[in-house]
């Protein structure tokens, strides 16, 4: 499905880069908005770097000039109005909804503006209003931060067209996998701590044979990996060469 | 699990009253910042309407500061770095790693600067680093965009203390019996272990910094527990001694 973002009458310039960015980052095309503040529209669209989203946005005066070619309408909202005339759904369970539903080809997702968020005569146009679950007591989202949570969940949630199957890069794999160190080389690594631990008088008569179990046992839950096992030996042969030849 | 974010070096005043604007959203208290440009954290300290969250802000001169009573790092990045040397989760993966790892009271999330992201330095201070699953070709996000989705992403998967349940917990494993050694401890016995490494002759010049990432890192992947910590730290104290007492 391909999402175009709606705002309407935003405000401040800053914003609408900001939206335009986070739109970029997850993949979102299409940003239109319904009578914005012309100072606020021309700032961002003369602004250097400005987003390709943002060169191409439409301006509409009408609400319904911002829907064309659009069969499905989401609205946001922070869930304060008393009343609300359209179903409302937490984001998390937007895609559950949507798979219920109908299949679309064009969605559009609607951000009020910052002052007031959606009009009661706007969210009349939406087939569903979502919440991003903010606390009660603070419920009230700057916009270019609702616009990054709401597009990174279209695309966690495989709604945006054609990135169903998530990230295409696969995630490097972290650089201290390795083999687990064979017993052997653990039993080497021991001993010789142990000879280090003598030597500086870490052991004591009485305890020494508890303590080395210790040691052991701490040993083997961490499960070690042989690259651990050489660098760990290599330190220990280190300090005892040392010790030997201060 | 209470998470506290930590920018390091942020440069710009927006960026930082808009990550205050995204944790109270969410119900995350604790900022720290590490060397934040003194300028801008000045302005945003004073700006009108300045976030009680920002007002309370820390600003520190190292990273090992910011961590104080953190059991758990987590670091951000666009994931650009040819090498990464710490594991990589995808965002909505967090949960379920944290899930099968021991349980942490304080956890810190890491962002780093606006113009560089973390170093590998500080990604060495990190047990996992997460990646916003952004487009490739645009990858890098706004500070305060980053900080919303993430703060989204930890409400959603119940990762906040008195928040959500959450998944239930599995039983620690045998080697996190104990709680998990805190941060400070952590860096601590790191610290010795440096020291002793330096006094016979391990690090050289040349790799010295990139053996005691590779050092760091081991400590991170093993978990170590607060015992762990406790009695390693004993055995370096005395080799310590012992190097300097022949």
């Amino acid at each position: 499905m391909d999402w175009r973002v709606v705002l309407v009458r935003p405000r401040n310039p800053l914003n609408i880069g900001a939206v335009a960015r986070a739109m970029a980052n997850f993949g979102l095309h299409q940003m239109v908005a319904v009578q914005p503040y012309e100072a606020a529209w021309q700032e961002t669209r003369s602004a250097v770097g400005a987003e390709e989203i943002v060169l191409n946005a439409r301006a509409v005066a009408e609400m319904a000039a911002a829907l064309e070619s659009v069969s499905l309408v989401v609205g946001t909202t922070a869930g304060t109005r008393r009343q609300m005339t359209r179903p409302l759904l937490p984001l998390p369970g937007l895609g559950a909804w949507i798979a219920a539903g109908p299949r679309h080809r064009q969605a559009a997702l609607l951000f009020g503006s910052e002052k007031t968020g959606l009009s009661n005569e706007e969210m009349s146009f939406c087939h569903a209003l979502v919440r991003i679950p903010t606390l009660e007591q603070t419920p009230s989202m700057n916009l270019g931060q609702a616009v990054a949570v709401c597009c990174y969940e279209l695309s966690r949630q495989g709604l945006i067209l054609g990135r169903a199957s998530g990230p295409a890069k696969p995630l490097p794999r972290a650089a201290h996998a390795s083999a687990p160190a064979p017993a052997p080389s653990l039993e080497h690594l021991f001993e010789r701590a142990a000879r280090v631990l003598d030597r500086v008088g870490y052991l004591q008569p009485k305890s020494r044979a508890a303590t080395l179990r210790k040691l052991r046992r701490m040993m083997l839950d961490h499960h070690l990996s042989q690259h651990d096992a050489k660098i760990l030996g290599g330190m220990l042969a280190q300090i005892e060469w040392k010790l030997k030849n201060p």
